[in-house]
C-alpha cells in the first residue's frame, strides 16, 4: 500500500532497538481516515475467503481490525494480554514474548468467542519476529477453528516472522514491509 | 440510547461485586455495527462543540471512540495505563485506581498529541466511580486544552462517579445509565 509506505518516510522515526514508531498515526494517536483505508485495503485482499470473524490483540490491532471489520461485515475479537500467569478453564491461551517490551504474557481468548465453525482472519499492527501471531494462531488451532490468513500494518520483513509463516503456506498480508531500517534510511520490499 | 438499553438487557450478565459483563458486544467480541451506531449517537449529541480530539484510554474505549471519530473527522488519542511507575517528561500522565482490576496505574499521553490549542472530548465504554475519567479530566487539564464533555456508552449511575462530575458543571452524556443492578433485575435512568 504506497499511501502507507509514504506515511511511515514521512511519519515514522527509527528509534535504536530496531523499534519504528508510528505513535503520530497508528499507536498513540489514530489518523481514523488512514486507517479506514487500511481496512479497506484488507478487506479487498481478502474478500473472497469467507471470513466470518477477525481476531487481533489488544491494544493497537484493535483499531484496524475495527476499521477492516467494517468493509467485511464481521465481528471483531481482541486476545487480551494476561500477565497474572492465572488462566481460567474457558479461555484459550497462548505465551507470548513481546520483542518491544522485553516482558512475557499469555494471550488469551474466551471459549465463548472462537470456536471450530469460524473462519478467522488475524489482523495486528505490526509484525516483527511474529511472536504476537504465533500466539493467535495457536488460540485458532485450540478453538478448531479455520485460519485464512493474518492481515498486517507493517512488517518488519527483516526480523523473518513474516517469512517464516508465508514457508509453512500461512497467507501473510503486509500493508508495508520494511526491507531495512536505520536512522536515515528505510527500504521497503516491492 | 433505547437499543443499548436492550442489548444490555439481553445479552449482558450481572456478576458478583457490581461488574456488568458485556464482553459479547463491548469488551472482548465487539459487535462493529453497533458500536458504530453508538459511535453516529454520540457525534449526534456533540455535533455542535467543535471537537477536534477525541480522547480515551485503552483498551476498551477505543473501539467506541475510533466509531464516534468517523461521525466527527477528528482523530482519537488513547492514553496508554503505565504500570512501571516511570513516566518521561514528554508525557502528561495521571494516577488511576482501577475499580474493576483493583490495581493502580499511571495513565499517560504524549504530549506530542494534546495541547492548549484543542477541543477535546473524552469516550469511554464504562464510568463507574470515574477513576478513569477523573484522570483523563487532570490530562486535558494539563494539557492547557478545552474539554467539551465526556461520553460514555454503560454508566453505573448508582456509584455516582456521573453525577459528581455533573456536579462540578461537566457535561457527561451515558448512552446507558444503570440505577440498579442485581441478579435478577437491571434498572435504567429515565
Amino acid at each position: 500500500m504506497i499511501a502507507l509506505e509514504e506515511k511511515i518516510l514521512k511519519e515514522g522515526v527509527v528509534l535504536p532497538g530496531d523499534i519504528l514508531k508510528v505513535d503520530c498515526f497508528l499507536n498513540h494517536s489514530i489518523d481514523v481516515p488512514f486507517l479506514i483505508e487500511m481496512g479497506k485495503e484488507i478487506a479487498t485482499l481478502f474478500e473472497n475467503e469467507s471470513v466470518n470473524k477477525i481476531l487481533t490483540i489488544e491494544t493497537s490491532g484493535i483499531p484496524i481490525a475495527f476499521a477492516a471489520a467494517m468493509f467485511m461485515h464481521v465481528p471483531v475479537v481482541f486476545a487480551k494480554k494476561n500477565k497474572s500467569g492465572n488462566i481460567s478453564d474457558n479461555l484459550y491461551s497462548a505465551r507470548v514474548e513481546s520483542f518491544t517490551r522485553k516482558t512475557v504474557y499469555d494471550a488469551v481468548v474466551s471459549k465463548e468467542y472462537l470456536g471450530k465453525s469460524d473462519t478467522v482472519l488475524l489482523i495486528d499492527d505490526f509484525l516483527a519476529k511474529g511472536h504476537a501471531l504465533n500466539g493467535l494462531i495457536d488460540i485458532v488451532d485450540q478453538a478448531g477453528a479455520r485460519l485464512v490468513g493474518c492481515a498486517i500494518a507493517i512488517e518488519k520483513g527483516f526480523q523473518g516472522g513474516g517469512d517464516k509463516l508465508r514457508e509453512k503456506g500461512i497467507r501473510v498480508e503486509s500493508l508495508a514491509i520494511i526491507d531495512s531500517m536505520t536512522d536515515d534510511s528505510l527500504t521497503f520490499r516491492k
